[in-house]
């Protein structure tokens, strides 16, 4: 872990390590090493996905496959990704260690462009794996500064041969990602069983009212873009609070022009964001947010348009996988708390190619994207042991193993 | 008029003749050769500032100062601040024409910088004519490209040697100006008689919350500065209402961090513009936001800062002024309307010199600061006609000229 966070590590000590960037091929060509030194069978996809493979016994077992991503946000943390993709590593070097076969084989993977700081949308690559993003879309796709994303992953070397897809038949996934939110933290659990993955709509709404001056125009003669949308904000903040207590409702994103202090907004464009972890709920959450829009258009006289910028239906994990979790976790005698992750992970396309699960680790305070982002290495340490053993209970020990691990 | 607005003019018919622009130097150097075809004296002061001088019979008379400005908004019309130079002008000529002295004398003006939109503040020459802003300030205000204002006053050419301060005794003052509002064009009115300028109070707010995970945060967990300020956005749109009908509360600007779809805001800035033609109801206005910004910061566990961007105080004419432009209002025949400046205008720096008063023209539908501003030219005549009558009002014809003007 501090191998890992010495490449792109900024002066606050977070984590600067944008996907495909130079500080990414670094950390790809150290982290391509030490599969290479677990013994693992090392292949980088279209994509640039990296997986490492460990032959199992039964040659009609399918896959099980481990692992999370590398990628940072621009100023993240060190624990968002790698901690999921080096505890994989690791449950393979303690196979190794302790001279255990396992009937599945087994993949550590790093996915590329989790976080969609610098090309959109986030887990892009799982989800051309999976299928569910075409491949030339990807490619297509430009960072701020307008370099593609096919010619950024030549650059650095990791636009692998093999297909973006599966290339063997895969049994089970296990994640293994820090909470980001603050319920284990706040109950002082071990360690997170994770159910399932929230439903997610994201919108986009610009209101078109009338630039005016600020100090000659009555207040009734105006249609005001920016009143308007901060109508809706206020509703967005209370939507949740009509609905669930697992619902969440955010704008992260606004501008207006012409954006001057004696100008009346001509146009207000701002995002939001609603979750759920019943699908029905995320749309009942959208169905109001869009009965704001129209009343509060009507209130201030002004006209709307309103997008669709992402809608991701919830993920319940099967419970098979989800029982493995629990069995390592009780095993291990460790207090877990089950809950169901608010943010999407590349388990979310997984989950659509064979049977999920996750294993979260305790964030302090809840604290992801950001320097502060903390998990203690006893925390680390307990989700990692969730995830082997976890790992272990679907991948099978070969009966020519030891028996004790 | 129609000269004028050909230097500048945009393809859709507006105006785009920033300060101290090669535009500005263009219409600077027709203007000058039209005031000296028209006989005036021209000279140039240190910030540019353009007069042109006819001389009274009196020798005792003070100065009579007729003018406006020739700048434009980036994307604004071709009637603001230009119908109020060339009114004067042709004041000017009419009294060539008509062979008549005054016993004061004329100065008409074009005052540089009204706008504010390359340089801050707005009427920034008049200002420092007045002795209201120090010229050292003026001189090191930057564009948003870093370009210094004394530097691009002495790179067109307009850097004149005489000091930025009055040169004479001065009696009165007079500009017209459009209206940039509705009432003049909602009661079909032919001219305005301005009485005032309202008092104006402008504020920049920063909220700092906390920035976090939208979909692993739980709401009871935020401190959403971007909720904080769309609450006080909403109070400041309602404020006006519960003060008066001349009240007016806009936010024009506002702008989040990290301004992203999927993470909670840490900061929102916005601005806030309350005016009133009373100044202690302008000041109440403010005391009323002050109070929601605190009360919306504590709902929401945030902290602030407010900082104060302008303080206006409420300029009234003096009634020898108003009563020279409501004579020629009546003299004329025209149906005329008191009302009071929702606009700061050059007019407030001037009225701290000597006695000041404004004419205003029709502004179609009040709109202004964009291509769309219109005055026809009947509306512009009255506006002209009424200032050229008025300004003679005050200069007083000597004996020695006709009488019948």
């Amino acid at each position: 872990m501090r191998e890992q966070a010495a490449i792109g590590m900024t002066a606050n000590g977070g984590l600067d390590r944008l996907t495909l960037t130079d500080t990414d091929r670094e950390v790809r060509d150290w982290f391509r090493a030490e599969m290479v030194d677990a013994g693992l069978n090392v292949r980088v996809d279209e994509m640039g996905n990296m997986f490492g493979r460990r032959p199992g016994t039964d040659p009609d077992a399918g896959t099980v496959l481990v692992g999370s991503h590398l990628d940072s946000q621009p100023n993240g943390g060190i624990y968002d990704g790698p901690l999921g993709v080096l505890s994989a590593l690791e449950f393979v070097r303690s196979l190794n260690d302790h001279d255990i076969e396992t009937k599945h084989p087994i993949e550590v993977v790093n996915w590329t462009n989790e976080e969609g700081s610098r090309f959109q949308p986030a887990m892009m690559s799982s989800g051309v794996w999976a299928g569910e993003i075409p491949i030339e879309d990807a490619y297509e796709t430009r960072d701020a500064a307008g370099n593609r994303f096919e010619d950024e992953l030549e650059r650095i070397g990791y636009r692998g041969e093999v297909p973006a897809e599966p290339q063997y038949e895969y049994d089970a996934a296990l994640e293994l990602h820090i909470e980001q939110g603050p319920f284990l933290d706040e109950e002082d659990r071990d360690v997170g069983i994770v159910t399932g993955i929230v439903g997610l709509r994201w919108g986009e709404v610009t209101f078109h009212g009338e630039a005016n001056h600020t100090g000659t125009t009555p207040m009734h003669y105006r249609s005001d873009a920016l009143v308007a949308a901060t109508d809706v904000i206020q509703q967005i903040r209370r939507i949740p609070s009509t609905l669930g207590e697992r619902t969440v409702g955010t704008t992260g994103s606004i501008e207006v022009e012409p954006d001057s202090i004696n100008i009346i907004p001509e146009t207000a464009r701002f995002t939001f964001d609603l979750r759920d972890p019943d699908d029905s709920v995320a749309d009942e959450a959208v169905e109001r947010a869009h009965h704001e829009i129209e009343a509060a258009a009507e209130r201030e006289g002004v006209s709307y348009e309103c997008e669709q910028r992402m809608h991701a239906e919830s993920v319940t994990f099967p419970q098979r996988c989800v029982d493995a979790v629990q069995s390592a976790v009780d095993d291990l005698d460790y207090d877990g708390r089950k809950l169901v992750s608010g943010a999407g992970h590349d388990a979310t396309y997984m989950a659509s190619v064979c049977d999920t699960a996750m294993v979260f680790a305790v964030s302090e305070d809840g604290k992801s994207h950001t320097p502060e982002e903390y998990t203690s290495w006893p925390d680390c340490y307990a989700a990692a042991n969730t995830l082997a053993n976890a790992a272990l209970n679907i991948a099978g020990v070969s009966n020519s193993s030891e028996a004790d691990v």
